[in-house]
């Protein structure tokens, strides 16, 4: 570590990942006083000084999302107060990132505000993993060190599924780059896509899926950056089984698996559910047929990288 | 109303007090959708152009409570980017005011954060009612208007109880300054305060409440800005009989009252409690001895005042 | 138009789109003299009076293109210091704008910054056109207004090539989502995109292209945002007709044919290439199975709008 | 020390505790041109290299107040743009504390100005010693170093008084608070406070003041954070005087002793007058009842302390 | 007028000048309570509402030029807190101009101190006239409405002195250009200046003065932007009599005068001393040979140009 | 060099110069991609890790000035966001540096538009030389290292023709007191100036031009801070020879050397023409009678300082 005094904070949202960060880096968590009072209102302290810190700030954007949010901004407000010397926002999932334009008129930007929350709050830098749109790192004034878990995953993918007749598929139209980039780190394989549309030949009537690409006897890697309710990827998965798949196998870094996620992701033919732990996962949804794969090392390397000003880029140059 | 387009915006927080405002200020409120996806992020469209409009965003901070600023920080982001002139943040009850200060080192100032938080999404200028201090002022860079209620309780108290011989309390020493202003307001009357200390006399024991200034046979108002869990101000109010006061009436104009502050004020011995209606209070909470009185009207001709460039001082020039 | 004042100021990069716009507009362009001194340094004075203007500068990001961002920059900073009320940059092609987010490490977010500098300069708002990804509205501090020429496209290939058998096509993985809106656009067409890829039969050879989708006996309407130099576009036209297409129709909103641009599109096989005139298209580059849209009546409309106080939403409603 | 070069810079308010403190720091007084042109501008130039320093500007802010504030931001604007690496403003007495709320509409907030006016010429944090209010410490973004010189009184009288019955007096209701903490810090003392009121049983007639709190017999110990020109507490002696006090010991953090405040508190009737030196305190001013304890170990401390990244919290953590 | 409420705030540098103005542009100065509390603390309260008014708040920069600084950042914070829509700091004399670029090392530079003091306070717009360097506009982001006011002088001298064999004079290098406008203004006159150097013939000898250009039997025009205590324009005045000049007038926009500027400049020979009221010239100040020319009519066209969204340029096109 | 990382980048305007500073410094210049696009968007990135590195950005702002200025915004943002920790924007030609003021209305102040942008773009310092006016030192909110080539200068031509008489003569009267900085350099020489004038005794004529100032039979060195085209100093030059001057010398920091310059410098009869090279003069501008001073070593001498903490000042003290 660098000569500046590397400090850890970790506010309550997954508790679970700040420890094994915490071991990996090989520096405590901070301890600090952390309650609510009886209104909601969060009170935060520091048990030690953070004078002169190079502080991390760890919280997971789950569930209840908005009071852990605030819970890392008045966390951020009282380092600067409390004079630490530089400060970066780690949040292994970023809150509100689908809300990264305006669809139509008269909408927020909410995770162009989330970073302008954090900015105003104090925060120097940002570290973040698997951005919904990579272009969210441009809302941030500052460094922005944007980790890529798909890397994570698709090793695993590969090293599990890599001899059998893999297609990648994104379950909409918006993920088709993502899987170009799957595609290429397992070895050049075809790619398909679900296409939501009317069907020409029927105007009339409702929207109708198809699959564009060719998924008959393949086993179908259906791959985006999270599960929330799991809806869009049941769907896709249904529709892969109906045009011929020989399988699914469902790949995703953020697990926010929302209700009903877990009804529907072990009801819907996949084999192999994959995420990691960005967010929490408690016991309650971990159904069989689920995967969770660890990111604390990846986050842990690149906290330590940053302390000694080396190259967090060299974490996922591989494939990245 | 001026010559721009005053618009009235309402967060899900306190449905019922928006709308009574809006018929106060004679302007409905703008129809918006809002809605939470199932991960607790909130989202915001408005139904209608609001370019140009000189718009006030209504949020009460109860419970949850970091869900409801974070609702209103969308809204304003969300006016700012679609070309609002104007955008005044009105929060009947300022979250996060207990935190002025750091009371120890290594704190947060919450309530200077929520001040930048509004800035950084986009608010131009705050209404608010009641600052738990009134120096939360200035924590925000532009215009606050911070309205008194304190006026509309203390005639409520004197139309009922001004023939009695009427002592005015402050549940401790923070709020002796104000039993002065309620005091001056009633026409002259004594004050006395409830002072938490250890026992000169028996230095070894816990702490001990002690009344200084004499309560014997006199009405005791209980002043406040705040009730919270009710537990200062219902101790406060044995304390006062136990000394021998006549009869005990309290008032506040924010009456938070979370769990256990209705059981705690109805049994405490109190003849009335008085709040006002910044926060929501449901049914389920309004037990016998609760008085209710209405905040819109005050709200509704401020932000009339705003409107027209006229002085909202004028609406407590009397008392405050 | 409004109780303000509206100007309209224009670069010297494309004089005949700010001619055109201020026509349909029905306000003149304001005099001004701008020249470059012998070391190329601009210079920039108004003719007369734009104090409390509501002032819109038109200037088009193409070739030397930085002269011309820099020419925006300067004008918007002298309307500044002449207390112009309202100052909106129109960038008609938003410059850098593929430099939206790093796509390795220690790169610059250009389309970030040059929305930095415009704030810097004293710019309030932005209108653009079609950007390259929606997210870069969130890259600016204050309303953007984000026109969608795709619509304009759409219809004129929907007038033109209604009644043939139309797939629409992406040129690569990450136009597909816009492809999509195209198809629905059209009715309900099928789609499919061209992917690039390492062929898995054959992992040691070089990179290869393939139609994900099925074009053959269609025609295809190849889409994208802006075709610089050609290349991608034209190959995969070249694709598309190996694959057995019926024919291919190139849209695209932005013209910057960058040499060999017209030599590509010429030799391609394309049937027709329609741009619109977001930026200059000089004569010389204007070859047979060329179709330039004039782009000027959306902007008039939407700066209209904007000084009405109306909705710029409504513009696009019906498609986007 | 820390490994950055830390210096010390006087102001010319008040240069005897400037030097004690950088006798008690161990670091000289960087040597600095500061003087006043013919028409009062001040000019100020270091005669040394300031580059990458820790710097702190020592400024007490009596009288002429507006000329030492204009010095102090004028010495922080150098030091910024001759490459300090941080520069703290010491303030022993922040001016404009008393201006820390609107009291009613269309008034300045001094003291938040006087923070933002200190950030604007470059000041990266602030130390000063017992705040008016303790919210003003909001008023700044960034950390601000509020240390406690009423433990320092606190003791003094303890060991002076400490065996007599003493009870801790306001001087009005706003010092209440205050006077608890002082309480507590004695022992557990009794408190009582000068209350301003209209006489209810001569409502016609001027304002009648009250002790509230029974002082009969006993040692008073009246306390504020500052005596100005001395109305406030020289009156509320007298009156507990007269309500039959044995004896009253005044103490106060700052001694700004403005005409007429020697003649009253010397003729009051007070046997000892406890200040400390935030202010100059000159020989002329010095009356015999007068005792001033030296503040320049405290903020010595806590530059210190701020250097080696230490607690500051810890200067205070016995009693405050 | 325009359809904003325009008003006159004063600060009581220079109540004469501001009483003129007011009348000039026909609205009253607004009635406010300012006054010293005895620590030298200023306070400001405004006497009716303020909001939405186009407020322009009048403050010469004399002696005590700290206090009336402060002053005027006060007013202008409390304007910004009472929801005044635009806010102009009128300064006839802007204080610190001369401190406009560091000299040498370590130095502060003021004057862009003043102007980042006057934006963190508030101001929107600066008016003031005749800068010791016109760069001094740039040093404000935001709107300068430069007045000049050496055509009012000119022309005063002109109609005075054109029929003599006039020569304008610098008193030194650096006020050439300035002379040279001068010169056209009066058509095309001669132009010389004061030049300090050690002599070339005795190297070893303190400071000469020389006059280069020929000014023997000339009518001098001895022309600065201000005089503060006179030593250079005098010192100038005798070596241009002693070189033989036939008589010397002295012209400047500023007149601070101070000591021994009165018994300098009437003793120095020089024929006539022409100054403006940019500054307050009491009476005792006023010698025989000094004119003051009242500079309320310009900075009152100024203000009405302004408030009307017309040129300020208009005020000055003939000559400068 | 002090602890941290220092690092070199160099634009793509000026290689020579940059690699000769890196030679000085003794730090090679960072790795870096820099190219166009073929619409002219210019791309940067490193080639190894910059974080928590001191980084110095050289570029001068030569033809194309537009590119250049907007390749160094784009390489501060570069290392913004690759978490550099210091960024020192080096100039050794501050570009637009001749727009410092409005000369008359509705223009832009294109240097603060620079120092504004590039403190968007995210530089903390900034570096240059010989700024036009010195007062654009303040333009920038930081800190400036303004380095003085003049002395440079001043020793060449001391050395070289020391022994004749030599008159220091600017150009016009804005260059007047550099004139007289170089005398005193010089050892006391004496001054003139080119006056540009309406002829008072042909006052309908064009404009004329002037010597004030004797240089009959002298060596006249004619200096300026730069030269453009060359027509102000060869005009000078002229007049000066027509005025009996024995010959000519031309001095100038900045060669900027725009068409027709060569032609006129080594056509207007000047002895020598002295230059430095902070910007590039190619081999076709190099004409017998130019002589290019390195300012490589000042500008080395200026890095290490400011690495080093060291005092910049000292670089010029002997005669600045």
């Amino acid at each position: 570590m660098g000569a500046e005094k590397v400090m850890l904070f970790a506010g309550r949202s997954h508790p679970e990942l700040a420890e094994e960060v915490a071991k990996h880096v090989d520096v405590p968590l901070t301890p600090q006083s952390t309650y609510d009072f009886a209104n909601g209102e969060i009170f935060v302290r520091f048990e030690e000084s953070v004078r002169g810190s190079d502080a991390f700030v760890l919280q997971s954007h789950c569930a209840p999302i908005n009071t852990w949010i605030m819970e890392q901004l008045i966390t951020v407000d009282a380092l600067k107060r409390a004079s630490a010397r530089r400060i970066t926002a780690v949040m292994p999932f970023y809150g509100y990132s689908r809300q990264d334009k305006k669809h139509r008129g008269r909408e927020p930007i909410s995770a162009r505000l989330v970073a302008d929350l954090l900015k105003a709050a104090g925060a120097d830098r940002i570290m973040t993993v698997d951005l919904h749109t990579a272009q969210i790192q441009g809302f941030f004034d500052g460094p922005v060190d944007h980790l890529l878990a798909q890397s994570l995953l698709a090793s695993y993918v590969g090293d599990t599924y890599g001899d059998a007749p893999v297609t990648v598929v994104s379950p909409d139209a918006g993920r088709t780059r993502l899987a170009e980039k799957w595609a290429d780190h397992l070895g050049g394989r075809p790619i398909a896509f679900v296409h939501k549309t009317r069907d020409p030949d029927r105007p009339n009537e409702a929207v109708a899926k198809r699959v564009v690409g060719s998924v008959r006897g393949r086993l179908c890697v259906l791959i985006d950056d999270m599960i929330d309710t799991g809806g869009t990827i049941a769907n896709a998965t249904r529709v892969l089984l109906d045009e011929g798949a020989a399988d699914v196998v469902i790949a995703a870094t953020h697990g926010i698996l929302s209700d009903p996620a877990v009804e529907r992701l072990s009801g819907c033919g996949a084999r192999e559910v994959i995420v990691t732990d960005t967010l929490p996962i408690p016991e309650a949804k971990r159904f069989p047929a689920l995967t969770v794969l660890s990111i604390a090392p990846l986050l842990a390397r690149a906290i330590r990288e940053v302390c000694e000003d080396g190259s967090v880029t060299s974490l996922f140059d591989g494939h990245a």
